[in-house]
C-alpha cells in the first residue's frame, strides 16, 4: 500500500462576536448580492431574530425575505417544501440560514437545487441517490448558528431523513460549504439549559472523535477525484480539537448552569466553530453513527427545554450516550491522544490507574454534572432494541470509516449493551 | 469609547502534502477553469517546477502557459510587464503563482487587473494610491508557495516598490486572497541553507508579531465597512501562532543543518502556513515595518544562497535584525505572552531572571545558530544610518498601528541603535 502524504483543508470565512448578525447586509453586499432569502424554523422566528437580520440587511441595500418553514430535524418532502417556496418567491442572489443544524442543512439543498438541475433525490449519498456532484457554482450561502453545536456552518453536508425508505442520508458535496459563517453569541443566550447540554455535549463529541479519528496518512493514496471532505485526523483539524475541549472544559459546566453568562455563551460559541471547524475536515466515527438509530428509533422520550409535540432524543445527547464506552473500544488504536484529550477536556480530574478509564471517566463526570440522561436506558431502550439499533449503525459506512479501529456489527453490540446504564 | 466586540477570520482553502502540486490541474477544474497562467520567476522556473505543475495540468483538461517574467521584489514596472504578458496571451480563467511571494503578489495584481478596470497605481494603498476597491469578483488564484516563509498565499495584500516614487507599498482587499493554497514539501528541498534561515526567521517573526499584536477588542468599534483584513491578535491567530511556534522550536535548526531532512522541510512549510494564516488576519508591527527599510536602504550586503547579481538584505533576515530588540520594548504591554512565546520557540532555554529578557534571548539563540548577521551592522548599516532607517519605517503606519506599545520616531531610533551589532 502506498500511504495518503496529502491533506485537505477547507472552512468557511469566519466573522465571529457579538454584533456580527447586525452586519450580513454589508459581508452580502461584498458577494453583489441585492436580494437575499434568510431560511429558519418556526421556534428560531418566533425569538424575532431572523426578521431583525432580515431588516438590519436593508441598510445595505439587501432586500430581504424571511421563509420560516424549516423543519427540524429536515426530511426530504420539508425540503421539496422549502425549494418551492424559494423557486417560487425568487430568484434569489444569496441565502442566509438562520438556526441550527436543521435551517443551515435546509439552506444548502435549495441553493443547491436552485443553481443546478435535477432532483434532490439524484443528489443524495450512494446508495439512496446517484450522488450527483453539482456542474454549476452555487451561491453564496451565510450560516447564522444560533445552537452552539451542530457545526453544520462548516461542513459541506446536509442532513435528511428520506420518509418513504425510513432512512437518514445526506449530501456531501465540497460546494455546499458555507461561504461565511457568522458567529455571534447574543443569539444563544435565549437557549434553555437542557438545549446547551444536549448540543454542547454534540461539541464534545465532534472535538473528541475528529481527534481520535482515523489519521488521513494511513489510509491508502487517493488520487484527487477520490478526495473526500473527510480526510481523517490531520494537523489542521488536531489544533482545532484541542482548542475546542480546553474552551470547554472551562466554559461548558458554568453556560449549562448559568445561561446568561455572556463569557460562557461566547466560550461555547466558539468552542462550536473550532469543533465544526476541525470535524469538518477530518470527520466523526463511532459516537455519531450510534446516533442515527438512537434519535431516529426514539419510543416515548422528551426532552427538558424542547418542543414536546412528538417524543425526541435531541442530536448531542444521542451521539453521547454511547460516546464513553466507545472510546473505551478506540482507546488501544491511539492511547495517548485518547489520554491527552481528556487531560484537555477535564484537567482537574484525578489520572484513574488505568489510562483507557481517563476519557470515559471524563465524560462520565461531565454528562452526569449537566443532567445528560444515565445512557440508552435513560431515553427509553433496553436489550431488547439492541439489534435494531446495530442495524441502523452499520448502515452509517461513510462514519465508521472514519473509526480508528475496525468495527463490526458484534462490537457495536456490546457498545450499546454497555451503554444502557453509564452510572 | 466603545470596545470592539467582533473579530474577522479568512482562509484560502488547503491542500498540503508532498505529491499535493500534482493536483492543481483536478481543483482547477472543479472551479470550471480550462486555461490557466502559470506565474513565477526565473530562479524558479530553472528549476523546471513550473514547467512540470503546468505539464501535470494538462492531464486534467487545463491548458497552461508559463510566464517566467516575475521579477524579485516586484515593482510596479514588472507588475506592469507581467500584466501585459497576461492581456496579450489571455484571455485565461484561472492564475497559478507559483515560487516566492514576489510571484504570488504579481499573480494577485494580474488577477485584480485583468478582472477589473483602471490603472495598477489607482488600487495601491493611500496616500500613493487611491486605494480604489475592486467592483468585479476575481478570478480563482492557486498559490503554491515554494519558499517556506512569506506568507502571501494566506492574504489579501500585494507588496511592490514604485520605483518613480522610490517607494513600497501595496494593494490591500480582501479579493485578492488566493482561493486555494498547495503547499508541497518536497518544492522545498532545493532551497539553500541560507534561504531556508532567512525564510524561516520571516516564519518566526509572522508568529511572534501576530501573536504580540494589540488584540482585536482593545480597538475602537468599527462599522463593517471600516474592517481591515489585519483585525488584530484575536483566539484564531493566537491558535495558528502557537502551533506554528512549537513546529519551528522542533525543526527550524535541522532544517537549515540537513536540506534534504524531509520531515524538517515539512514542520517548516506547516509552521509557515500556519504562521500565514494567522498573521494573515491579525497583522504583524514593528519588526516587519522595520525590515522595509533595511531591505529598501541596502548597500553593498550580498548574502549567501541567493542569486548575486545586486546587493540585497532578503526579507526574512530583515524582519529579523531588530526583533530582539522590538520585543524587548513591547514587553510590558503583554509580559505573559512574550513569556510563553518564548517558551514555545525555545523549551530548553533556561528561564533568565528578567522575564523581558527570555523571548530577545530565544531569539539570539536561534539567529546566531542558524547564521543571522549581527545586527544591521552586520549588513552594513552604522549609527548614521539610523535617521533614514527610522525615516523608512514611520511611514509604515498601517503595520505600526498593529504595535501592542504606542510608537514614535525616537523609540523606533532607539530600536535601531540598539540592533546594530546582538551579540
Amino acid at each position: 500500500m502506498t500511504e495518503e502524504t496529502v491533506f485537505t483543508y477547507g472552512a468557511p470565512q469566519l466573522k465571529f462576536g457579538e454584533g456580527a448578525a447586525d452586519e450580513i447586509g454589508y459581508d452580502l453586499a461584498q458577494y453583489g448580492a441585492r436580494r437575499a432569502l434568510v431560511v429558519t424554523d418556526p421556534g428560531v422566528a418566533a425569538t424575532g431574530g431572523p426578521q431583525r437580520i432580515a431588516d438590519a440587511m436593508k441598510t445595505y441595500g439587501i432586500d430581504a425575505d424571511v421563509f420560516d418553514g424549516v423543519h427540524v430535524e429536515p426530511t426530504d418532502a420539508s425540503m421539496r417544501a422549502a425549494l418551492e417556496h424559494a423557486r417560487a418567491n425568487g430568484p434569489y442572489d444569496a441565502y442566509v440560514a438562520v438556526g441550527g443544524g436543521s435551517s443551515i442543512d435546509t439552506a444548502k439543498a435549495i441553493n443547491l437545487l436552485t443553481t443546478n438541475d435535477g432532483d434532490l433525490s439524484e443528489y443524495l449519498n450512494p446508495p439512496v441517490g446517484a450522488g450527483r456532484a453539482p456542474e454549476r457554482p452555487l451561491l453564496p450561502l451565510v450560516a447564522v448558528p444560533t445552537t452552539t453545536g451542530t457545526g453544520a456552518e462548516s461542513t459541506t453536508v446536509c442532513v435528511l431523513d428520506v420518509l418513504e425508505l425510513k432512512v437518514k442520508t445526506g449530501i456531501s458535496h465540497p460546494r455546499l460549504r458555507p461561504a461565511l459563517a457568522v458567529v455571534d453569541p447574543a443569539l444563544t443566550v435565549s437557549q434553555p439549559s437542557g438545549v446547551t447540554a444536549s448540543s454542547g455535549m454534540d461539541i464534545v463529541c465532534h472535538a473528541l472523535e475528529s481527534y481520535t479519528a482515523r489519521p488521513y496518512d494511513s489510509y491508502e493514496r487517493k488520487s484527487p477525484e477520490q478526495r473526500v471532505p473527510y480526510c481523517g485526523a490531520n494537523p489542521v483539524s488536531d489544533m482545532w480539537a484541542e482548542r475546542s475541549l480546553a474552551l470547554l472544559a472551562k466554559s461548558f459546566r458554568t453556560a449549562v448552569r448559568e445561561g446568561d453568562n455572556r463569557q460562557a455563551r461566547a466560550d461555547m460559541a466558539l468552542a462550536a466553530t473550532f469543533a465544526g471547524l476541525g470535524f469538518g475536515n477530518a470527520g466523526v466515527h463511532i459516537p455519531h453513527a450510534n446516533a442515527y438509530p438512537i434519535a431516529g428509533q426514539v419510543k416515548s422520550f422528551r426532552p427538558e427545554g424542547y418542543p414536546d409535540e412528538e417524543p425526541m432524543v435531541p442530536h448531542g445527547m444521542s451521539v453521547s450516550l454511547t460516546a464513553p464506552e466507545a472510546f473505551r473500544f478506540t482507546y488501544q488504536a491511539r492511547p495517548e491522544r485518547h489520554v491527552h484529550a481528556a487531560e484537555l477536556l477535564a484537567p482537574d480530574l484525578d489520572r484513574p490507574n488505568d489510562p483507557a478509564e481517563h476519557l470515559p471517566r471524563a465524560l462520565l463526570s461531565l454528562m452526569h454534572d449537566i443532567g445528560i440522561p444515565d445512557g440508552i436506558g435513560g431515553v427509553g431502550y433496553t436489550e431488547g432494541d439492541v439489534p435494531a439499533l446495530v442495524e441502523g449503525t452499520m448502515k452509517q459506512q461513510r462514519l465508521l470509516a472514519t473509526s480508528p479501529r475496525e468495527v463490526s456489527a458484534d462490537v457495536i453490540a456490546e457498545i450499546f449493551k454497555r451503554s444502557i446504564a453509564l452510572w
